[in-house]
């Protein structure tokens, strides 16, 4: 063995995924179906769920970043000599030299053809968010690259748009890198930008989203003054005299209220004089509502009632909303304005939104739908399972999203790909996995929208490669058409994913012939 | 704005740090101190807590592959530059050309030396996992990038070894790639390895580990071969012809006990007479405990008594140990015996494993301990805190861990750095928040080893760059010399970590003496 290097090439390239995508891609080249066009779609099955909180709908992240490393990646020589070295337990060579030459020739994705709900918009459970279409060996071999780089992110979008809804309208800044997983800490705070957050404290990823970074001072900044015989008075002098106009001072290294806001004040004071607007105090311990109420009073006597106050702190969604709840109740009794304290609340969130306290993963799966039979037809592909909620939803297919009178979304709705649900009179909505939900009448929508869009072909993205603002202006766009039952932070009410009648029909027809034609 | 890149190289680079280590990096320069000699501990403060279940030790991991990303770190001209154009809110350039030219003369990490607990190790908490020291501002600037790249991985080799633990001995893979966190996964599974999975299905990190991949097939594939009109068994033939002598087959497509193990047992057949030994079964559904022992049952009467049967489906420490303790109490209703029947499982983990199932993050921290003079001396910081235990060990230090009669692992013990605790006719053990925890005479103790080596200097990483092997037989040592109590899943006995009375003493005075000098 050899020591192992993080900077191997091998770790960002086609060879990061699960191995068995490898063996089953050289197996449908022996049958000679490696070229055989099939789809697989890539859904969730279910939203994240907190424990004492639940999502009600998810922001699709990621998809830019995926497309992005589809474009470049191929088998490189490198990749091609690790598998031919591979071999199996009686020491055979795992792979045919031969399937390692057609691995050489076609092994990139410039044959698969995708097609996506945008990146940056709601989605919801069972409908598909991406479906891939090309040569089976190569969409196989794309499962594990396209869940490794589309879940997390997704997952952490979700959860920073929580957060953001917490805070109503309060700025919400990532602050996970630190205790973040290792270099997906990347993809997390990009997740988090697009879903919810307004910045991140990460100065490279800052940089590539094209916004300005983040921050204050820590602990140890106060400690080096006070090592070396100063105190935080003269810590917070220094650091205001270097940065006037974007000043922000963590007060709790020694004691909120009787050191670290006093000694704000005398800072900002100075500041003032100079000409200058503070730019706020930080709170990173103890009772955040109780040290926030009080920091306000004070900040407010001395003449500062429009500095922010950043507070951190292991906060999450349901943190925040206990924060800005207390601090409803408690204001009132020290003569604070409760909603004018709330307008000056900036919340940095950084282990919890990372992490996704909680719900640390997104159940999403790649599942095979469809494959072409030996004339090119594409045959519904179906899986079987004794828990009726796994079946996913059989075949090509379209999806839409449905409006209701008043312009909400009531229903996302998938179809036969021959289906066009706006020419019907009525819809008839069916549970993906149950029986009939309801039944919407024409004159009950005023929208149908088609969800997905092809955003890779030739090998190339074709999503309009979107900037940070505009994914963000699809989140919000699609926000405002939620429920508000449905983005509620607890229990929300369950949004609707139904498939059309024909679909229901034919899914229900797979299922009895795979059970009938099981091979016992 | 433009479209953010996955591949932009700033996000691998020096800048992948927290904003304000950056902003106080350029205070320290201002102050004249950036090339004060500072001294940064990084420990966590307690173990993970699964909420039903908690770790009472944990494994060390990240160290190599921080230690190889900082040799090759440094300031590049591009990060210069994009230093040199961030603005503060008011128009004016956040950092000085000087500071630049600064960074650009003395930006990376060749001044700094680390001395550290090796990797693979055991490790407990408030005691220092390494010790930074070095010039402030580069030791405050790696902060980021130290806790980004040590946290995730000490937090999934925790679990990993956790997950071996409960299997008794079974092979544990790691199956967590398409759940995990981006990129961050690889560092999850690196984690994993040295922490107790024995393998991966990652290829791309089995490669860079000297690992063979392991996997079996997807449903995808008996999918594929059902879509095109043929049956499970026809799948599992196929592939069994391709891959005779390691062939695993994943038996959940249809129906486990009616289809999928009688169709296994047929090919097993087929593959005995041609003189191979088959590779197994996978179980991915369903009451694995269950199915097991069903699965068993079958195996045996067909004369396939020792092949492994393959577990996964969002499996953890706590369910491998409800699934044991399942077979234990069942198993003999069905004439099977338990331990051989254990002894034949394998255990794919992988969400759960790769996401820490309970406790997504360690609260792994670097703290300013230490900070020259104006003499050079080294002067011991302190952190006040409302909550005493948030207080660092302040000063230089040295650890170790004092062993009992039995050999076993006793304490770990924090010491002044002139203290040599072997010398010592009797060791007390002070709580490093609390008082007086025990006192162990000379008698008592079999062995007290020093436990961090210097790893880092002059740019190089000095740890020897291990390879997995070694890194796995550190922590089969430790393991073997940590008390039993201490590695129960649930509830474990608390490990002391100490400190010398003389440690003790010195954190108290600075403790006051910090409460006195406040600026109030």
């Amino acid at each position: 063995m050899s020591t192992p290097r993080r900077s191997d090439p091998a770790l960002g390239g086609i060879l990061a995924t699960d191995q068995y995508q490898l063996t089953m891609a050289q197996l449908y080249w022996k049958e000679g179906w490696s070229e055989r066009t099939a789809q697989f779609d890539y859904f969730f099955r279910s939203y994240p769920d907190y424990g004492d909180h639940q999502a009600g709908y998810c922001i699709a992240a990621g998809l830019g970043w995926l497309l992005e490393w589809m474009e470049g990646a191929r088998f490189t020589r490198d990749d091609l000599e690790i598998l031919a070295a591979q071999r199996t337990v009686t020491g055979e060579p795992r792979f045919d030299p031969e399937f390692i030459t057609w691995l050489e020739k076609y092994g990139d994705f410039t044959s698969l053809e995708i097609r996506a709900i945008p990146e940056g918009r709601v989605v919801h459970p069972n409908a598909p968010i991406a479906s891939v279409v090309g040569p089976l060996a190569l969409a196989q071999i794309l499962e594990t690259h396209l869940l490794n780089r589309l879940n997390y992110p997704t997952l952490i979008a979700t959860k920073a748009s929580r957060a953001k809804e917490a805070a109503r309208g309060g700025a919400v800044l990532e602050f996970g890198l630190r205790r973040g997983p290792e270099q997906g800490a990347h993809a997390g705070g990009y997740g988090a930008l697009i879903g919810g957050a307004d910045f991140t404290s990460n100065t490279a990823l800052s940089t590539v989203m094209g916004l300005d970074p983040k921050g204050t001072h820590a602990h140890s900044m106060v400690q080096a003054y006070m090592a070396l015989g100063k105190g935080e008075l003269e810590a917070f002098r220094r650091f205001a005299e270097l940065y006037p106009d974007e000043c922000v001072l963590l007060v709790d290294t020694v004691d909120v209220l009787t050191s670290g806001v006093p000694n704000a004040i005398t800072v900002f004071r100075e500041l003032k004089e100079k000409g200058y607007r503070p730019g706020g105090i930080r709170l990173d311990s103890g009772d955040l509502a109780y040290l926030a109420i009080q920091s306000s009073v004070m900040l407010d006597e001395a003449g500062f009632p429009e500095v922010p106050i950043v507070l951190s702190s292991d906060l999450d969604e349901l943190v925040i909303w206990q924060i800005l709840s207390q601090i409803d109740s408690e204001a009132p009794r020290y003569g604070v304005d409760p909603q004018k304290l709330a307008a000056r609340l900036v919340y940095g969130v950084g282990t919890r939104l990372i992490t996704s306290e909680g719900d640390g993963a997104l159940g999403g799966v790649y599942k095979l739908v469809a494959l072409a039979d030996d004339n090119g037809e594409m045959v519904p592909a179906i899986k079987v399972s004794e828990d009726v909620a796994k079946v996913p939803i059989p075949g090509v297919k379209r999806v839409f999203r449905v409006y209701d009178r008043r312009g909400l979304a009531t229903a996302d709705l998938v179809a036969l790909a021959d289906e066009d649900p706006a020419s019907m009179p009525q819809l008839q909505l069916h549970h993906p996995h149950l029986g009939l939900q309801r039944v919407l009448a024409a004159s009950e929508v005023s929208e149908i929208e088609e969800l997905m869009v092809t955003v890779f072909s030739g090998g190339r993205r074709l999503d309009g490669s979107p900037d940070l603002e505009e994914l963000r202006r699809r989140r919000d766009a699609d926000l405002k058409r939620l429920d508000t039952g449905v983005r509620r932070l607890v229990n929300p009410h369950v949004y609707h994913v139904s498939v059309t009648r024909a679909m229901h029909e034919m899914q229900k027809g797979l299922l009895d012939e795979a059970l009938d034609g099981a091979d016992i």
